[in-house]
């Protein structure tokens, strides 16, 4: 088994490329949960649909979320009736969050309904949320404590951010299979994910990160920054204002408690010798994958670092 | 002010007559909330949709139901995941379900809701529920308690009802404004709506029924039943299992005790002995409505019966 971190646009990018690699079944994904939210009283997960629907081939590939060619026939009623249309839900992925809703209230855990959903979707790996409990990533900022989705979509990621919590972390649990997956897998990889918002409620789950640190087998993980920008996203500024360096570097330090191995771009040649002395062994290569092509040879490369 | 109690689709359509006949502004309408249901985990209230579409110039006139021109796309991706669609809600329509439920989750009442609903859709006339408090009608069968919309829609009245239960309505009070329109009206309406299952859930509210018998002004019925066939659905089916006449003869029975005068079809003027014999007074004449002149027609024919 295969156990990835992700969060959503690029971690799904890689594990597009791993699942034309690898057997999809051999694919244990944990997913980050800490930007779900309410959104017209449905529950939203929005990295987890985004790796369902990617896995199921479905996904928008200009957007980066949401299912190709959906309508908006829903939310633009709900503007109407003056509901908030700033999170830009479509018809088809409303029934996502309508039927996720509906199992919850049920009774289902995160992880019933989440397998519950890729199952129908017809996707053969595993989607794991990283908690069944409720862990929720705000942002401090001089405007106030916000949503991680109200700072990213809704104020475009405008705001400085004096810090992150991660609330209910502390009373959370991995979810069923997450500890036992990371003891057990053949390797382990870190997403190309913000590693403070996507890849950090990961980690603050109580046991992840003493289970990815005593794990024996290969942590490898893939830089979401090249020449010092997130390939998408705020990754830098919110590493800057974390104190680490919004580069590779600052990405190995994060990490460097359990990852061995951070693919970089070939443009940070220049930080092997920094990361290496953080006990990371730095790989560069090209970690942009703007096609199917170049996502399946950086899978490629991640199995083959992995000695898979 | 008039007050018009009704149901969904026959209602409806004299409602639209009379707000072609009087300012919209005039009318008070009491709608039935008993088939109001929980679909998906949304609060589906279909009789006060029916009215607000028909009222804001939206209703499909086809189905009867629904808003026109609406698409499926989030139905069908739900049956997709496996949940039910026997009810047909359009993406449009589930706008309205999905902010109504959100706004009943933030804690306002149901009255609250319909108003900004209404108000949202232009609709300038007061559409109120019977009650704030959930009351349910339930139809008991061979096949078991079923809920009204599993009996009308999922299983298309096929079912024998042996007796109708109006659940919670004894600890139900009518919404606000309710009894003081009723006690205030210039005259009263009952919408050609089932006397059993569209009505019945508005009188079994505590202080409904009292309030009209009490009430000074003109209390005026129109049949759904001509020539022993309900107009649309099983009124004169569940007249008959109620012990009624499956004609205008069981409708003046089921509400003597406070209707004025009942419009009756043409074709049951047979019947105008009998009715009056109850202490009702016939009035025959073409009650059916299938295009706007004919709803006009009615709806000025009852204001004149009012004396208005």
């Amino acid at each position: 088994v295969l156990v990835v971190l992700s969060g959503g646009t690029g971690g799904a990018k890689l594990i597009e490329g791993l699942s034309r690699e690898v057997p999809a079944a051999d694919l244990f994904i944990v997913g980050n949960t800490g930007d779900d939210f309410l959104f017209h009283g449905l529950h939203v997960s929005p990295d987890l649909d985004t790796i369902a629907y990617t896995l199921a081939g479905i996904a928008d590939p200009e957007k980066g979320w949401g299912i190709a060619g959906d309508t908006f026939v829903v939310l633009e009623r709900l503007a109407r009736y003056g509901a908030e249309d700033w999170f830009r839900i479509g018809d088809r992925d409303f029934a996502t969050h309508i039927r996720r809703t509906e199992l919850l209230g049920r009774g289902l855990t995160l992880s019933q309904v989440t397998a519950e959903l890729a199952r129908a979707l017809g996707v053969e790996a595993a989607i794991v949320p990283m908690s069944d409990q409720r862990v929720e990533t705000r942002l401090c900022t001089p405007a106030g404590e916000l949503g991680f989705q109200e700072y990213f979509v809704k104020r475009r990621w405008q705001d400085e951010v004096e810090s992150i919590v991660f609330a209910g972390a502390e009373r959370s649990a991995p979810a069923p299979g997450v500890l036992a997956a990371i003891a057990r897998a053949e390797a382990i990889v870190i997403g190309p994910s913000n590693p403070l918002t996507s890849i950090g409620p990961i980690l603050a789950v109580p046991g992840i990160r003493t289970a990815l640190r005593e794990a024996a087998s290969p942590v490898i993980a893939v830089s979401p920054i090249a020449g010092g920008a997130a390939l998408s996203g705020p990754a830098h500024r919110l590493l800057e204002s974390a104190g680490l360096e919004p580069s590779p570097l600052g990405v190995a330090r994060a990490y460097a408690d359990f990852v061995d191995t951070l693919l970089i771009d070939r443009q940070d040649a220049s930080l092997e010798g920094p990361i290496a002395a953080l006990g990371v062994e730095p790989h560069a290569t090209d970690i942009r994958m703007p096609d199917l092509a170049a996502k399946r040879r950086l899978a490629r490369l991640v199995l083959e670092v992995a000695g898979l």
